[in-house]
This record gives C-alpha cells, sequence and structure tokens, in this order.
C-alpha cells in the first residue's frame, strides 16, 4: 500500500495552480469573475470511516457535515453539495436519503447533482461528496499563523470523541456527546464572521493537536497550547473528570468539526465580542511562537507530548 | 438493491434549486455574482466501469475525460478538477498519478484538491472526480429540442465501442479504435462553440441511441435518427463494414463521449462552417418529431429498434 504522504507528494506537482494551495488547505479557492469560489471534495469509506451497522441517516449527516466544516473553515458560505453513490440495499439506501434530506434541510441547500453507481458485489462502499460555496471576502490558509499570534479553537473540544467511546462501549448516554459524535454542526456562521480578520484558519477534523500542528507547521512556527485552557463540555467534564488525561484525551480524539484559528495578539477582544454575538463559545488556548513543533503546558507546567496527536490522514 | 431510477426519484425531491436542473442533466449549473459556473461529479468503480487489469494510466485518462465531456456537453470551459482516491498498491497509484498527469496537461489544467482515503481491504477501487469550469454564455439542457429541430452528433460513433470488444478480443488493432476506447477526447472546444446557439445539448456516454432517447424524453418530443447517416470512422468501417448491424452496433456501444445536440433546421449553414473551422466532423443523423420514443430508419426504410439501446445508467 502506498504511503499516503507520497502519494499526495506525487500529486502535489499536479497542483500548479494559486487555487490548489498546494493541497495543503481543506479546499481549493477558485477566482472566477472576481467572485471567489471555494470548493471541496470528501470521501468515507464503509468500515475505514464509519461502520456498517450506523444508522444511514447519521452517515448522510456526516458526509454532509465533514465537508461543510472544510467550508467554514475557509469562511465560505455554502451553495450547494454534489453527491458521489454506491447503491446498496434498498432500506439503507432510502434511510441514506431521508437523513441527506435531513441535512440538506438543516444547513438551508440543496442537491445539485453528481452520479449514482452501481457498487462492486460484497464490497464497502464508498460515498463521496462535494460542496461549493463562495467566499465574501479574504479566504484565510492554514499556513498565516505567526509568532505572537493567539491560538483559538471554536466550541468544545473531545465531546465526540467521548461519544464514539461510549458507542463502541454500547452506550448512549450522555445524549449530548454521541449526537456531537453522530451529528457534528459545522461552525458555518463563525467561519464567515471570522474569516476576514484571522490570519489562518481550518478546521478540526483529526484531533485538536495534530491539526494545530499541522497549522503551525504550515506556518512555519511552533505551537504552545495550554491544556487547562482547551475548553471541554459540562457533559464530557462530567463523565471525564476533565484531569489532565482527560484533556490530552480530548485533544487527540479527532472528529470535534470545530474551528481553529490563529489571531494577533490585539484582535482577543474583538473575537470575544463575536463570540457574544454568535453565541458560541471562542476559546483562547496558546499562543504560537518562533521554532517548530508543539508543545503542551498544564496549569503553567510543560507536559509530554502524547505518543499520538490524533488521526493521521486517511486514518 | 436498490433501483437507480427510484434511488434517483429519491434524489430529485432534494433537488431544489434551479441550479441542478431537476438532476436530468449531466452537470449543474450555479450563477454566482453573474457568472455562471458549471460542476460535475463523476465516479468510476473497479470491476464496474473499468478492469483491474486496465493500465492504470487509462483509468486516469478516463475518469478526467468523462467529467470533462460533461463540461463539453454543457459548453463550460473547465477550470480545475478535484480527486477522490482510495488509496491501493504503490505500483498501481503512482501510475495512476503518471496517467492523471498526462490528461491534465492533454486538456492545459491543474488538480484543485481532493481527498484520499484508506480503501477498505481488499475492495474494489471508488475513484471519484469532480470537474469544474466556467461558460461564458447560456448553457443548453438537455430538454430544449422541439419538433422540427434537427439532431447532429460530432466526431464518429462506435469506434469506443469497438476498441473495448477488441481489447476483450485480446486484439490491439486498429489502434485508433482502441485508443478512441481508452483515451477518449472530450469535446471541449466545439461544445463552447455550439452551447450558445444549439437548443439542447449533451456528451453521448452511454449510447448514441439511448442518449438521444433521453434528450427526446426529456425534450417531450420524439426522435428519428437516419442510421445511414450516423458518422463512423474509415477504420471501423474497414473492421464492421458498415452494414445496418454494424451501424446499430456502433450507436448502441457507449464510450463514444462525442456530442448530442439540436438545432434548428435553419441553422444547418452555420453549423457546418463551424465544424470546418474547428476542423471536427458535425453530422446532421435525424430530426425531432412530436410525440414520444425513438425511431429508426436506414435508407429511407423503417427499422425495428434493438431491444437494447446502449447502457443503462450506472450500469
Amino acid at each position: 500500500v502506498t504511503s499516503e504522504s507520497d502519494f499526495i507528494a506525487s500529486l502535489r506537482a499536479l497542483a500548479t495552480t494559486p487555487a490548489a494551495r498546494n493541497l495543503d488547505d481543506d479546499a481549493a479557492v477558485l477566482e472566477i469573475g472576481g467572485m471567489r469560489i471555494v470548493i471541496t471534495h470528501d470521501m468515507i469509506v464503509e468500515g475505514v470511516h464509519y461502520f456498517a451497522a450506523d444508522p444511514p441517516e447519521d452517515v448522510a449527516w456526516k458526509l454532509v457535515a465533514v465537508n461543510l466544516s472544510d467550508l467554514a473553515g475557509k469562511g465560505a458560505r455554502p451553495a450547494g453539495v454534489l453527491l458521489g453513490y454506491a447503491l446498496g440495499t434498498s432500506d439503507w439506501d432510502q434511510a441514506f436519503v431521508r437523513g441527506l434530506k435531513t441535512a440538506l434541510s438543516a444547513f438551508g441547500l440543496a442537491l445539485l447533482g453528481g452520479d449514482t453507481v452501481a457498487a462492486a458485489e460484497g464490497a464497502p462502499r464508498t460515498l463521496a461528496l462535494t460542496a461549493i460555496g463562495q467566499a465574501h471576502g479574504p479566504v484565510p490558509s492554514r499556513s498565516g499563523a505567526r509568532p505572537g499570534h493567539h491560538l483559538w479553537v471554536s466550541g468544545a473540544i473531545g465531546d465526540a470523541g467521548a461519544g464514539l467511546r461510549l458507542l463502541k462501549d454500547g452506550l448512549a448516554e450522555p445524549a449530548s456527546l454521541v449526537e456531537r459524535y453522530r451529528q457534528p454542526r459545522p461552525r458555518l456562521e463563525a467561519g464567515e464572521r471570522l474569516a476576514p480578520s484571522v490570519a489562518a484558519m481550518m478546521d478540526i477534523s483529526d484531533g485538536l493537536l495534530i491539526d494545530a500542528a499541522r497549522m503551525a507547521s504550515a506556518s512555519g512556527c511552533s505551537a504552545a497550547i495550554e491544556l487547562d485552557t482547551v475548553p471541554l463540555s459540562e457533559d464530557l467534564l462530567a463523565l471525564s473528570g476533565g484531569g489532565r488525561s482527560a484533556r490530552i484525551a480530548a485533544a487527540t480524539a479527532g472528529d470535534d468539526y470545530e474551528l481553529l484559528f490563529a489571531a494577533p495578539a490585539e484582535d482577543a477582544a474583538a473575537i470575544l465580542a463575536l463570540s457574544e454575538a454568535i453565541g458560541l463559545p471562542l476559546s483562547r488556548i496558546g499562543r504560537f511562537e518562533a521554532g517548530a513543533g508543539l508543545s503542551l503546558s498544564d496549569g503553567g507546567a510543560s507536559v509530554a507530548l502524547p505518543d499520538r496527536l490524533g488521526f493521521e490522514h486517511g486514518e
């Protein structure tokens, strides 16, 4: 099997346009006639990204949400989606369409088109979605963070990972955590409001630590994260206790679909005012520094990095 | 297994925007800021749309070409593509990237982005491409043909189908036919030049007869095709003899990736002049009439429709 990083390196040679952003970003940004069109494409594979026994409605929601989260990370307002669908069994397919309807309705979107194919007999299915949107201002990359910038996250971290662990243990409570795993809410409004002023932005899909490390690496600096400032929900605190190991678990769990962004220190007040205005917590969790890599602290004391920062891409 | 037509019918209820064209077209047409963005998404499945033993370079070419052919059918100029790729073996993947490079270079395009995923162990792979383009004028649908309009095709019909049969028989000659199967050339220039004036247009992917029947059905009329005017290449004529059964085989074979379009009778001279100008045959092969369905004639005599008009979608 090809290493994914080798494969992407070979693809990068074909990404010979600024719109591709060297394949370092989660979306392409095409400038057409003065408009900024943002477009992203994510696939999910049965047995890899979802379980065959997962409710099809939730698989549909997730397929939509993960793509919209990429648009949110670029501050784009979605205009529609195209579905790439491998037909399966009638019941599953019909339940998937119901879930797709629920998700598209929730985000006020229509299905624009796509392709339906016969799946190979007995093969796990691959489902694909392309989301297209428009940015009404500058589109932040993940490479614009600079030493001195603050590192921020939206919402709460680790809920979805805890929800997944609950499901694996056959549990369904607290329902709020399971819901955060099954029906992530891309931070579209926050992304659109933040995009014009942030220095760098992306969504958190593979884990806070690994995604922060990626932003730092793309930006040519290091990130120092204060674990005790990473926002955890009340339900997660109640379940996990909120100790250091629980915070590390939350910061490496993945599936958050929150926003991660860098902003100059002097923007802090404006960001907190925006948080008030849109009713979504925005929390300062660290800062960027000269150098490379990631460092962790907890209550001012340095903490060793965990062996695993999150999901490697494609995992 | 769900019937594809039932599934698409249920999706159609989600296509609640004119941009989706009721999912009847091969591409969506988004109007953004006065620009017409045309976007299409096609998937190909190992063992369904290509053989595991096919050269990966050709699979890559075909994946690009079939998507660009959808843009050609809408008269859009491609701006780039996004790849959805399931990793396989290293050799195959690297050969695929070489083929992708060849194809993108041939069409002057860059890779914009996409997604790479781990394939489920041992599963046939699903590859997806999204192509995005811009139309600089009206975007023809497949539903604009009216009784009295002429039915036209570009290029030659049946070459690719003959090439596939040759390959299945272990033959590689005539090479021109095999090449037409392995490396279809989407008719981008012709599509862009024809789009502003045609009444209806689409590409021919599943077979001339079935795609003509689809255009007639979408347009609420019938199509009468004169088999003896369907353009066959010299190599195909030499191989097949060009008799009636050979012409029916060509018209139902699929994989042509030629353009099929409807135009008022008075436009014939302008269309032939365009054909001269761009060096691509454009041939009048019939006309639209009141009623429904498809009829065939050969040398003025009525001919029964074959049982099979081409590939059903998803086949």
